[in-house]
């Protein structure tokens, strides 16, 4: 098993990349990474640390993506980039996954230009999991495409399903359409077009879903275009941050409020380790030709390690085969051209 | 000043609504109220309690309107439900503000059937105000359009910020475009062009902005399309409730737990008081012939007593006016029908 890891992109590239790279190492004891980057930056990161060299390696990348380049633009001409170098090689068979903090326009712009299209999927999509009361939800798309028609949300909903099976062990995930309502005949009319070739899916299609449905673990995968996806996943991800921020402030007024935090810091600690990104990991990218995580901008090690060890078990449990196998056999003529 | 209120409308009605009602009467000493309903049941809810009668006043609604119904079906046979008598009598001008909590899908046609959009405005809009780091923000439109043009997210921003200034004194309200990343090109076609538009339009507008954006508080009015606005502040309530749940499941496991809880009740509860949506009232329909507030289905007294205190200061600010005139002015021939 081998994953590639984007070692430049990032906040706090390459050093906590380099240091959850090492962090893998030592839980999984025989995946092997390539770091790809600036070599002399990644060597000075791994000076004087305790790894199994003979399961890390690292490749030259000299040209670098940013944010403010055209992602598109970018990948076609930073050819020296780690991201394209990184993509390359998953097209060319020569990792298990890749994993990048960089530019997210760059990743799946790439993604898409490189890697490429699984068969029969007409459009990937970005594939957060978010923590609920159930335990994990995933939202898709949660960025990928802000033009979606009912033939994508089903096979968003497709997808989904089979990486919540295979990497939560969620035997019949229930399929939502993310609405302004629960009742059936809601929203526009590329809604109710996605609503009908949902429900007669092979899918565990529950019906509409509203945001709160999510957060209340009353669905395992929720249906929508990106935009609806990625403003979800943002202010879930701030009003996360807003509670927790309002709970240090305060714990840290008085000396009662300190004793107070210390009586129940075991419970917050795990309440912390349940909705904290760092510990989800990145997100996966779904319906392209190979294991892709995106993670945070703002990662840290513990975010890269736990993401390297989130692309081991995709591809130990055959994620991406399953879902190219579905595709394959799906007929993506005839009835479902004409939903276009 | 006259508040008209449906009192069968909700979960609890009619009893928190009276309850409600009750409440603002004794705290604001000059408004009246004009509850409509099954005025056996209102009655019921009265007896016993003090106050002033000269201010309450009820009038009989025989019919009721259910989530259902199917709304303009409902709006136009159920002429004697308290929905259609309440904005009825706004049209007729018998009232200042209309506030329900019965089904939303028919207090929004009604709103456009009866009341009639404000001329000017294409599409009136569902504006919630969310708390936030700022203090408050607002989504518009949060789940009356779910097919949106560049036009209407423009109409939408004036319409926000004018609530903002005369609700909030906020001087000049930072409006952003709710999109898949801060960048200015992102985004589908429309919302390039909604950019486009609102960025030479007279508002203080900041650019897109994502979700988190708004419980940072770095926006006042987050405009965006009416299924992005509704996945939002469902999924920010459920994330609210989460961690409320969260805390008072940790703060209940032992003895010590609620001792620690003892010490930073006053705090919690002022963060409670912050975010409950009991507090924060109902949310406004902007762009109508009147002041609409709809408010949540599992309403409270608190909630309805802010709702009618809210409706209060909306009509002693003339907001409705305001936007009116601005309106007014515009052309809406011309430049902005070549958008359409």
């Amino acid at each position: 098993m081998r994953i590639i890891v984007d070692a430049m992109g990032g906040d706090y590239a390459p050093d906590e990349v380099v240091k959850g790279c090492l962090e893998a190492l030592s839980i999984n004891k025989t995946v092997e990474i390539e770091l790809i980057g600036d070599r002399k930056k990644i060597e000075k990161c791994l000076k004087k640390r305790l790894y199994d060299t003979s399961r890390l390696f690292i490749t030259d990348a000299m040209e670098e993506i940013t944010n403010n380049d055209t992602p598109t633009e970018a990948i076609k001409k930073k050819k020296n980039s780690s991201i394209v170098i990184g993509l390359n090689k998953m097209k060319a068979n020569e990792g298990d996954a890749f994993i990048s903090a960089g530019s997210t326009g760059a990743l799946l712009a790439g993604s898409l230009l490189i890697t490429g299209r699984m068969k029969g999927v007409h459009r990937p999509a970005l594939a957060p999991v978010v923590p609920s009361e159930s335990g994990n939800t995933m939202i898709i798309d949660a960025g990928m495409n802000t033009q979606v028609r009912p033939i994508n949300y089903m096979q968003f909903g497709i997808m989904g399903s089979e990486y919540m099976k295979r990497m939560f062990g969620v035997e019949s995930p229930r399929v939502g359409l993310v609405n302004v309502g629960t009742e059936e005949r809601k929203g526009n009319n590329n809604l109710k077009q996605a609503y009908e070739l949902l429900k007669n899916s092979d899918l565990n299609f529950i019906g509409n879903v509203e945001g709160r449905n999510i957060t209340e673990g009353k669905v395992d995968v929720a249906v929508c275009d990106g935009l609806t996806g990625n403003a979800m996943l943002k202010i879930m991800e701030g009003t996360g941050r807003f509670f927790m921020d309002y709970l240090k402030k305060i714990y840290s007024m008085s000396l009662a409020s300190k004793i107070s935090f210390l009586m129940i810091r075991h419970e917050l600690k795990k309440l912390k380790k349940h909705i904290d990104p760092e510990e989800v990991g990145g997100t996966p990218i779904l319906g392209v030709n190979g294991i892709i995580y995106k993670c945070h901008g703002n990662s840290r090690a513990n975010a890269f390690k736990n993401t390297i060890l989130k692309a081991c078990s995709s591809a130990c449990a055959s994620v991406l085969e399953q879902i190219r196998s579905i595709f394959s056999k799906m007929d993506v003529g005839g009835a479902y051209d004409e939903a276009l």
